[in-house]
């Protein structure tokens, strides 16, 4: 997987769905943070809401590494949490698309 | 200052204004924390509210020590933010007063 060529154009179809999937998840990451601070009644609750930043923040640095070397590995993990849709990956070749589905089943 | 003798009635008076001093402190982090987050739009003000909190929840942790040795000090530093009222340590020794006065100013 290491050794696959990557096109022009399959290099922007991975970078475009990569980065929506990223846009997607710190946007639900946002609206899960104002819903959890509207709700703080206590001092506990509002550790909470750090210790739970801190992890989402270490989760998405871990999970979104843009790397060739690794990439199909992270979109078939993206395809998994139904972060990316297939059809994102529309373009991107057959060698490609069936290491994605495998690892993403 | 380390020698000082409370009474038991000076110990309930610090305490309590202790206690309400953090209260007043936590409340007004949560009223903070709840502001920032309703304004959020971007990822980057995401990772600002959880740096904010974990700076708020250190400065809260190392501030409110409850140990009769230091407790002037800390009593003096609340009035001077004026998280205490000096009316709440109405009760406390002349000599206790005269110290926490000093500090605060």
């Amino acid at each position: 997987m290491r050794d696959l060529h990557w096109s022009p154009k399959e290099k922007t179809i991975a970078r475009r769905a990569f980065d929506r999937a990223l846009h997607r998840e710190l946007e639900a990451t946002i609206q899960e943070a104002k819903l959890m601070a509207a709700r703080i009644k206590s001092s506990d609750e509002l550790w909470e809401l750090e210790r739970h930043l801190t992890q989402r923040r270490k989760a998405i640095d871990a999970k979104y590494e843009f790397k060739y070397s690794v990439l199909l590995l992270v979109l078939a993990d993206l395809v998994r949490e139904a972060r990316i849709n297939p059809d994102e990956l529309h373009g991107l070749g057959e060698d490609k698309l069936r290491i994605i589905r495998g690892h993403a089943q």
